[in-house]
């Protein structure tokens, strides 16, 4: 182990960040002219994040902060240590919590963690992760030097101290961080105590919560039973058949409403949306309330879902987010040892043409409507997606999600669907991340790849440069408040 | 409504078409030094249009013009008003006839139809479509400024104008956009009345039909019954059994290819081309002729269908174009109201490698065959199209079409296809457009795209400048007359 | 025919080679500085081949040459002669041995086979295989001028004798590739003969087998039951049932390993892995011996055997190589007439999120277990590979191979995989080739691409030049030797 004493001369030797202005940009002189040109109008814009996943009890109480510098940037993000394990690296040297508690297990000693880090920071060459933590560590905290095994512990003291200081507090770094709106993702039972004491706190961040009844819908949940019992105490509705059941869920978007949520969220592994009869509603309903369901039963039974809040959607106007095709849990070792949302979660085949025609032939015409789409199946980009924004008037496409969130992925994005569906049936960006600091960063990328992707329609004739300062700026502020009602 | 009265300060502000000689070039020196170039060769050539969907009407009758400027770009062109609805303007407001007959729900004030298009035009920004009509703005029609609100009444007028003019009829349109054949697309049935007034009329455009068997062969088609005595009728045929069917169907083509014909054309949802027995051929051939066929029939007898069509190909010498993966009329509601090709066709996934096994084991290597591949389905190119392409000597691949007819799409095409199967082994471009006045603009693009793509290959030494220009040659003018026999 | 006597004044119109050291490179000046810097540092490293099928015999027995310019370039290269087959060109004109041995229905005469090869060599302009023959003709057989019809005999004349000089010989031409490992791809069964030999004659060439079990483990193999007796005979156990028939797979593993092998291989149509209950696999597996398997079992019985020899590289550390997706002999006229590999194997769709689901629960966080992952299906790149890649330490991916081992094939993979995965998780490059010359050349095209995308990432910032050195002497030569313990 280095880290013990690092030395003076290897010290100096430290790269310094290198993270230029026209950084990211295609190097063609007359197009990053164009491309900077467009990003100067727009940079600086505020960030609106209509999706994402921060805990609100960051902004809940002044006195709770980020942690360590292990847990501000690794032992939450799952984007960065997937990587590390993927590289024979045991997650339980990144300080990830088992399941069964057992600390002895673990790595408790944040400085260890973060010199693991550190030294095996370059695995991370050529990722959006990479990207965003070099602008998390250069502009969100002022580190100046690429984290390597010989700065680590230098790099620990100096955010140590600074994560203990008043300017990086959460409060204070969703201010510096020029955050306008914060969309939080909170269970269908959840009180929203925490959005209820920030409001009470009369701070002035805007902090709202999004609907996400997954928990209560999905009925391979594990306990869905008791998740249905929460559900049913959360809303004062006594849940003894699908009608009640669906007006608990009723209510709990009502209360989210009146608590300042914009929209509803479903993360499902196939968007099909085939309509049951009351009968087999009825009996799988009926069998879920006993705890046991079957995978086909639970899959139909979700189609049913999403018809019924889109249905919602149309009488209360949340906007209806789909985030489907994800595989949960992929690594049964690691999910047993881990738990969820620990980098196992791997992509599927998605369809959504004729998954989502009985949604669309019920309510895609009806102007009270709005369907974000997103996808980790890029490969349906041209053929689905583009030709269904480009037609029904509720769809708005999501932005590259997840993996899909790089430089890259929107690259290919933008030149996959605009040319069929244009660039006003896009909603603008989400961050859709738990890892606060690197909000700005995501934010960044987009609205680099915006001002690259409108610079080279513009000096190609496309579309002219007037045009394109337009529709850059629409599309990182106007339309993400225009889409989600904000 | 502003277009009552266009003050004189807002007109001097409209912009300009900027369509500069070197537009969507890539912008590297270097190569678009090398793009012009090629360009320069190839921009001039006749137009070789083997397949579209113009109606020969305009051509038969030098009485019969294009109507009004919304007769001519906006009522008739799905590609358009789709945009326009996906953002929630009803299609009533575009003039779109209803299938009812109502025109008292629909727009018929063509003067106020052409204001809401001028006024929503920029929601077309950096679709295919906006590319198209800049083109056919300024170059086809010679107006100068981009359309917009406050111009709408005004261009409208200059345009009113020009439609009633000699030179703006279809046959001076025809000769000046420099056309050197037309092949519309016609149904089994077609009396093919308006060719043969062609024909007569001593005119020298070459407008040639192309047979397309579709409502007679697609079993679920509405009123298959009557579209099988239609084709009895055309064909003098006493259609009673499958073999007086097929009989009818051979009579058809040898009609049409007398007429001129070089090509057959099928839209399919799916290419599988499965043999059916003897036995099942007449048990669901018969349930047609009673007017009650299943949609897993109607998909097996298209199957065999398929088949039959590629036999009368090897006999007859007709290319062979096959359009699979569109799910028609997706949206209920604007199909029953306004009826089909209304912007709502969603593409599928596809699948070549097993579907067409049985249709080219059988005639993939017969000499006297040739099939054109087309797809919406572009995650196909590398996998499944390329190498197909690249074995068979049947096969050549049609290009980009409908949603993928666009800069990038064909820039995708060429990236993805051609290290696999070549360049000799496409089938050069098909506009496959209704919108007679953008033809020009769509090829256009495609000379542009293949003089950007073959440039790009010079200057990086993939080939030579020589073979870059004799390529493309081949690629805009020789190929498609030689693969299509023209 | 116009080889019989080729005129001097068409010989000196012949275009020389152009291939300047900068080609391939994207011509921006500022990138292309980059890529060249980083290719100057990697082209001249030893060469790493650990997949391949060169014929170890080529190098066993000195006095054994190349033969004639066809025998070298057209004869057993499916990669050329399916291009031509495309374009009409029956294959018994490029001297395609029939299975029926007719040699009077083959073209015997290798100039003529060559004088048709020149003459249609233009019909590979834009293909990967064209690339490759171009190095080949310059730089490895130091042929000056592009081949045509013109001087086709003149080139065959310089060829043929140089094919019989001491320098280019297999194991000349070996040494001067600086080739530092070559591994072939050998039957379950094979003697390794030619690699004792090699061995024995104290040449120090390192020419290593690998482990390809399929025909003894592909239940419809045709002769199954013969496939397995050579397997019982070669691993002397008497296989009675499918325990034995393991053992006999485990005791030539050992053998392989014994000879120098570090991996195994195995090209399937599913990756589906599946287990079966040991009485299923019985079943299947004495069907098997009888000779008559269905395809459903044949199916099942693979994903079980994928499975055991997961679970056997656990144990002896062979690297696993899985290449799956390709329908072979798709054509069954060819397949028919001439045999397997002969151009008409066509990729299929292909799913790993589900399919290697069971494979990876067993075997995907064991730290001695090593898989390495290939597709013909690139549409599964962003999708599943690269976040299965991204998170199971087991997983590296494999280069973009066969159909998609060309520029853009590579480069759509360092686009598409990388944000997701990195670059720690790659192995490097394959050639994947049975044609010797063209290894240099496919080497060469690995390298271009390696530096010309890494120095696009390093002068657009989002690595360092220094960063992209490191990574670009990892891709070319240790990743390959760490991933296949070389």
């Amino acid at each position: 182990m280095k880290w013990g004493a690092a030395p003076d001369k290897d010290r100096t030797m430290s790269k310094k960040w290198h993270l230029p202005h026209d950084r990211f940009f295609d190097t063609d002189p007359t197009q990053k002219k164009a491309a900077l040109e467009i990003y100067e109008r727009v940079k600086d814009l505020p960030i609106v994040s209509p999706h994402g996943h921060v805990d609100p009890a960051l902004f809940a109480d002044e006195s709770t902060g980020f942690g360590s510098p292990a847990d501000l940037l690794i032992i939450p993000d799952h984007y960065v240590f997937r990587l590390f394990y993927s590289q024979g690296l045991p997650l339980e040297q990144f300080g990830i919590p088992r399941k069964d508690g057992r600390s002895d297990l673990v790595e408790q000693d944040h400085r260890k963690i973060w010199q693991r880090f550190a030294e095996n920071f370059k695995l991370l060459l050529g990722t959006a992760s990479y990207a965003w933590l070099a602008y998390e560590f250069k502009e969100v905290l002022g580190i100046k030097e690429v984290l390597d095994g010989d700065n680590a512990q230098a790099v620990y003291d100096e955010l140590d101290q600074k994560l203990k200081s008043d300017a990086f507090q959460p409060r204070a770094l969703f201010k510096r961080m020029n955050i306008e709106v914060l969309c939080t993702t909170d269970g269908a039972s959840d009180s929203l105590q925490h959005h209820q004491k920030i409001n009470a706190s009369g701070w002035d961040g805007k902090v709202l919560p999004t609907f996400r009844p997954d928990a209560a819908t999905n009925l391979l949940t594990p306990n869905i039973k008791g998740e249905i019992e929460k559900l049913a105490e959360a809303a004062k509705v006594d849940i003894t058949d699908y009608r009640s059941y669906i007006r608990a869920l009723e209510n709990r978007r009502a209360f989210f409403k009146e608590m300042g949520a914009v929209s509803t969220d479903q993360g499902v592994l196939s968007p099909a949306t085939y309509p049951l009869s009351e009968g087999e509603i009825n009996r799988i309903f009926t069998s879920a309330l006993k705890g046991t369901v079957s995978e086909k039963d639970a899959e139909a039974f979700n189609g049913q879902i999403l018809l019924e809040m889109a249905r919602m959607s149309c009488e209360d106007g949340l906007v209806m987010q789909l985030h489907p095709g994800v595989l949960r849990n992929h690594n049964e070792l690691i999910y047993n040892t881990f738990g969820a949302d620990k980098g196992c979660d791997i992509p599927i085949q998605t369809e959504f043409t004729r998954n989502l025609r009985p949604l669309l032939n019920q309510f895609g015409n009806n102007p009270n409507f709005r369907l974000c789409l997103f996808t980790l199946d890029e490969y349906t980009y041209s053929r689905e997606l583009a030709p269904l924004a480009g037609h029904y008037p509720a769809i708005r496409l999501g932005p590259p999600w997840w993996f899909n969130d790089s430089w890259n992925g929107m690259t290919r994005f933008f030149d996959s669907v605009t040319e069929t569906t244009g660039l006003y049936n896009l909603s603008g960006f989400i961050d859709d991340t738990r890892a606060f600091p690197s909000i700005p960063a995501r934010h960044d990328v987009w609205r680099r790849v915006v001002s690259n992707w409108l610079g080279k329609m513009a000096v190609r004739s496309f579309i002219s440069m007037e045009d394109a300062h337009d529709l850059a700026h629409m599309l990182v502020y106007t339309q993400p408040k225009k889409v989600y009602n904000l």
